[in-house]
C-alpha cells in the first residue's frame, strides 16, 4: 500500500501506539512499516511486540527495522519523527552544568518554556537531526511525502523545517487534551464543548469555550470560586493554582503543557513551584521530573522485559492482558496496555488518524502545528503556530481563530516566546554563538559575562556536542 | 500671528532655546508665545529673560505667563510640552525606594531603558499630565492644533496620546545628532553623509551610512579597528565600548540615547557601567546621573541669578556675554548662551522649525516620532516610531526607510522594548496593577513577589502619588 518510516521507533510506547492505531483502522491493515532506531535492542523489542500485536489484532502490517535513517526514510509516504538525539542521559548531563552554574533546572528552562524535555539552547543534535530527517524526506520520500513531527522542541523544529525544506510537515503534540481533563474536572461533558486553542506549541490558550452554547468560562469562575483542585501526579496541572493566576492575567485559560510554560515568578525555586502546582511542585520540579523519569524508566524496562517474555513464549496473548501481567513490574503501563489492545480505542495521538484523513479523504478535526500564515494576527506570518484545523486529501485547512486570542496572550506570551525561538533557530542556521549568550543574557540567573561563557563552553565541551562545537567555533 | 503655548517654560534654558528660535525666523517675529509653569519663580526668570532677548534681538514677539494650563493652551495653535511632573526630586525619591528594594538605579531603570528620567512605571502623574494637556489642546487649541512633546517619555506619550486623542501631535528629541558625533569623531564631513535613522524614541538605528556614496559603515568598521574612544562626560558614549558591542551583535549603529538603553548585561553595577561607557560608567550611572544633575541644578540657579541681574540692570546687554558674565557661576553654560544669542545659529531644537515648515510651507527634514502605520515593517502600526520625515504645510511625510532595519534590531530589541510600552499603558488606561506588577515579575532583579508588592506599594503611597495610588486601587 504505502511505506511509513518511524524514526526512534525504540520509543516503544510511542510506536506501538502508532502500531495499533494503525492495526485498528481497516484501510491500513497492510501498510509497511519501517522501524527505525540507532539503539537495536529497543528497537528489537519494538519489533517484537509490533509484530505480535499485529498478529493477534488479524492485520497485515508489514514491519521491518533498520538502524540506517535514509533506509528507513527511502520511498516512505509518511515519516513519523519521534527520536531524541542524546537521549534523557544528555539532558540531565546538560541540566547539571546548568545548575553547577548558578541556572537552577539549566539554562534550557527559559521564562514560557520550561518543559523539562524541551531543550532549545543546548540542543543543537536534536535541530541537526531534524533538519536532517526532512531534507531525507524531501530527497528520499516519495513526491509529497509528509514528515509527521512527536520530536521536542515541536515548536523550533515545525518553524526550523517549514522555511528551509519545501515539504508537508505538520507537527504534532496532545496538550489540546487538556480541555477535556478541564470539562471532566469541573464537571461538564466534553461531547457538548464547543471549543478551540490557539497559540503556539506548549503556548495554547483556550479562545473558545462554549458549552451547550453557553459561556463555558462563566462555569470555569464558578468553579474556581469553589473549589481548589489537589493535584494526582506532578502533570496534573490543568486545574493548579498556576494555571488559575495565569487565566486571570491573560483573560484566557493555558492549556496543557502551557500550564508549566509560565514565567519565573512561578518557578524561582521548589519552594515556589510547590506553592503554585501543588505539592510535587509540577512537572519539571526535581520531584516531578525524577518522578516522570523512574516512570518511563519502568516502561522501558517493562516493555523490554515483555518483549523477552513473548520472544520466550509466542504462545502467549498480548490480548489478554491476564496471561502476563506478573511480567509487568509497574501498574502505570496497565492502562497503556489496555489502551493498546483494546480494539475500539484509539491511543489518542493524531498521527494515523491525521494520515487516514489524508489518505482515505476522510475530513476530521486535529490541533496541527502548521506555519502561521495569518491564522493568528498580531504575529509573524513565517512563525509555527498550533491551531485546530480541519484534514481531508486535499490537506490541511486551518480553522478560523474565533474569538480571537487576548491582547494580552499575544503582545505579553505568544511574542516573547517567539522572540527566543528566533534566537534559537538564528544561532542554530548561522552559528552564532552570540545569539546563544544573549538568550542567556537576558536571563535573570545571569550575573555576568564569565557566567554565560563558563556554563556554554562546558555544555560545547562534551563528548557528544563535537559537531556544535565545532559549528559554533567556525 | 498665531499662539504658541510652552507648558512647564520653567525649564528655562528649552524655553530660552525655543524663544531664540522665534526671533532668528523673520516671519515669526510676532509670534504670541504663552509661558505656563506651576513654578512661579522659574516662570518669571524665563519672562523676564525673554522678555531681554526678544528686545534686542529685534522681535516683536508677545510673551504672557501664567500658572493655568488651560488659559495657556486655550486658542494656540502650537502647544510645546516640556513639564516633567514632580520634576527631579521626584525621579530621585523614587530611585532611592527602588534601591531599597534590592533594584539598582530604581524600578524605572529596564532592558532597553535605562534613561534616568525616562520614567514609565511609577511616572503616573507624568502620563496623565501628557493626557490632559492633550484633551486641552483638542478641545481649547486652535482648530487642526499642533501638540508638540518633548517631555519624557516621548515613546509612551506619543503612542499613548495618537491612540487616545484625535490631534496632530508629533514627538521631538534630539538622539539623533549622535549621527553628527559619530562622523566627527570618525573623521567625516556630516556634510557628505547621507544617513537615516529608524526606531522608536531612545531606540534608533543607523540603517543608512554613505559618505560620499561609499559605505560608510566601512570606515566605521575601519576606525573601530584603530581607535578606543575615551570619553569626555558621562554622556559621551556615541563610540563607548558599550555602542561598538551593540553594533556588532546587531548590525547596526545604536544613535544617541540608544547607547544608554542597551542590556543589563552592560548594567549590573558600577563596575560593569564603566566597563563599557567609560570612566563617568556612562550617564546613568551614580557617578553620571549625580555630574547632570549638578549641572542642571547649576544652570537653572545661573538663570535665576541672571534673571534677577537682568531686572536690576535693565540697560546690560544680554548679546554681549562680557557685560555679565562675572554672574554666570558655571562655564557650561556659556555656549549655550553663546548659541542662543548668535543671530546666525539655531539652538538645534526641532520645535520651532517645525512650525516654521508646517506655517510656512518650507519643506524641511526633520527626526519625528509619529505613529508607524507601516514605515517600518515588523512592528505595530499603532506604535509611535521615530524616523526621518520631510515637513511642509501639508504635514508630515515619512521617509522609506532604506536599507531596512537589521533583523535583530527589530526581533531581538525593539519588540522587546515596545512590549514594555505596551504594558505600561495598558496599566495606566486600565489602572491594573498587575501589569505593572508583571513587568516587575520579569525584571531580573525581582527574587520574590513579595519584593515586587512591596516596592510598588511604598511608591504608591508617596504623598504625590495619591491619584495613582486611587486609581490602581479601584
Ligand atoms: N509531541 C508530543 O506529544 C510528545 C509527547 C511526549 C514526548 N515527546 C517528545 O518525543 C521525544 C522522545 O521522547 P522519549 O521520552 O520517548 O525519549 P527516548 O529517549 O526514550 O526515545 C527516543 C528514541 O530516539 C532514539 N534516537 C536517539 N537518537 C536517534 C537518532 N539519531 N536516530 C534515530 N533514533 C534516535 C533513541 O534511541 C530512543 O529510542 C522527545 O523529544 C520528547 O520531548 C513528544
Ligand atoms: N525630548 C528631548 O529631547 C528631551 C531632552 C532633555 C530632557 N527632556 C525631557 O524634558 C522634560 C523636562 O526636563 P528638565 O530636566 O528640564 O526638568 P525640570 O524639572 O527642570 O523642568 C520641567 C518644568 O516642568 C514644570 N512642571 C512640573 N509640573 C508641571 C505641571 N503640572 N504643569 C506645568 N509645568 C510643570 C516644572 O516646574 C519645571 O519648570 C523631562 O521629561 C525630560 O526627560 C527631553
Amino acid at each position: 500500500m504505502f511505506k511509513v518510516a518511524i524514526v526512534g521507533a525504540g520509543s516503544a510506547v510511542f510506536s506501538l501506539r502508532i502500531i495499533s492505531d494503525f492495526t485498528k483502522i481497516s484501510e491500513f491493515k497492510d501498510v509497511e512499516i519501517c522501524l527505525m532506531d540507532i539503539d537495536e535492542t529497543r528497537l528489537n523489542s519494538t519489533f517484537i511486540l509490533a509484530n505480535k500485536l499485529n498478529e493477534e489484532m488479524g492485520a497485515k502490517l508489514k514491519f521491518k527495522t533498520t538502524t540506517n535513517l535514509e533506509e528507513a526514510i527511502d520511498g516512505a509516504r509518511f515519516v513519523i519523527n519521534t527520536a531524541m538525539a542524546g537521549g534523557h542521559g544528555y539532558l540531565e548531563k546538560v541540566r547539571k552544568i546548568g545548575e553547577k552554574w548558578g541556572y537552577y533546572r539549566g539554562i534550557d528552562s527559559q521564562e514560557f518554556n520550561m518543559v523539562s524535555d524541551y531543550y532549545t539552547i543546548s540542543n543543537f543534535n536534536q535541530l541537526d537531526l531534524f533538519l536532517k530527517v526532512a531534507r531525507l524526506v524531501e530527497e528520499k520520500g516519495e513526491k509529497d511525502a509528509w514528515l509527521l513531527q512527536a520530536a521536542n522542541p515541536v515548536f523550533e523544529g515545525t518553524t526550523l523545517i517549514l522555511r528551509n525544506v519545501p515539504i508537508n510537515m505538520v507537527g504534532f503534540c496532545h496538550g489540546h487534551y487538556g480541555v477535556h481533563h478541564l470539562a471532566e474536572v469541573i464537571g461538564l461533558d466534553i461531547k457538548k464543548v464547543d471549543w478551540q486553542v490557539a497559540g503556539v506549541n506548549h503556548g495554547i490558550w483556550l479562545n473558545r469555550f462554549l458549552y451547550d452554547g453557553r459561556d463555558g468560562y462563566k462555569m470555569l469562575d464558578e468553579w474556581i470560586k469553589n473549589n481548589v483542585y489537589e493535584s494526582k501526579h506532578p502533570f496534573d496541572d490543568q486545574l493548579s493554582l498556576a494555571a488559575i493566576d495565569m487565566y486571570r492575567f491573560y483573560w484566557q485559560m493555558p492549556i496543557g503543557d502551557t500550564v508549566r510554560n509560565s514565567s519565573w515568578k512561578y518557578h524561582y525555586n521548589l519552594e515556589t513551584k510547590k506553592k503554585w502546582y501543588g505539592k510535587f511542585g509540577g512537572a519539571d520540579s526535581e520531584i516531578g521530573w525524577k518522578w516522570y523519569q523512574d516512570n518511563i524508566k519502568g516502561i522501558t524496562e517493562t516493555v523490554n522485559k515483555l518483549a523477552d517474555y513473548v520472544s520466550m513464549n509466542p504462545n502467549i496473548k498480548l490480548l489478554d492482558y491476564n496471561t502476563y501481567k506478573d511480567y509487568m513490574n509497574i501498574e502505570i503501563f496497565k492502562e497503556e496496555i489496555e489502551s493498546i489492545i483494546n480494539p475500539e480505542k484509539f491511543s489518542g495521538e493524531q498521527h494515523v488518524p491525521f494520515i487516514d484523513s489524508i489518505v482515505n479523504d476522510k475530513k476530521q478535526r486535529f490541533v496541527v502545528n502548521i506555519i502561521n500564515n495569518g491564522t493568528i494576527e498580531g504575529i509573524d506570518n513565517d512563525v509555527a503556530v498550533e491551531i485546530p484545523a480541519w484534514v481531508d486529501s486535499s490537506g490541511i485547512h486551518p480553522e478560523e481563530i474565533k474569538p480571537k486570542l487576548s491582547e494580552r496572550v499575544i503582545k505579553y506570551y505568544l511574542r516573547p516566546r517567539i522572540m527566543r525561538m528566533e534566537m534559537v533557530l538564528e544561532a542554530f542556521m548561522k552559528g552564532d554563538i552570540k545569539v546563544l549568550e544573549e538568550i542567556l543574557f537576558r536571563d535573570p540567573r545571569t550575573r555576568s559575562k564569565e557566567q554565560v561563557e563558563g556554563v556554554l563552553n562546558e555544555i560545547m565541551n562534551l563528548p557528544e556536542n563535537e559537531k556544535m562545537r565545532m559549528h559554533y567555533k567556525r
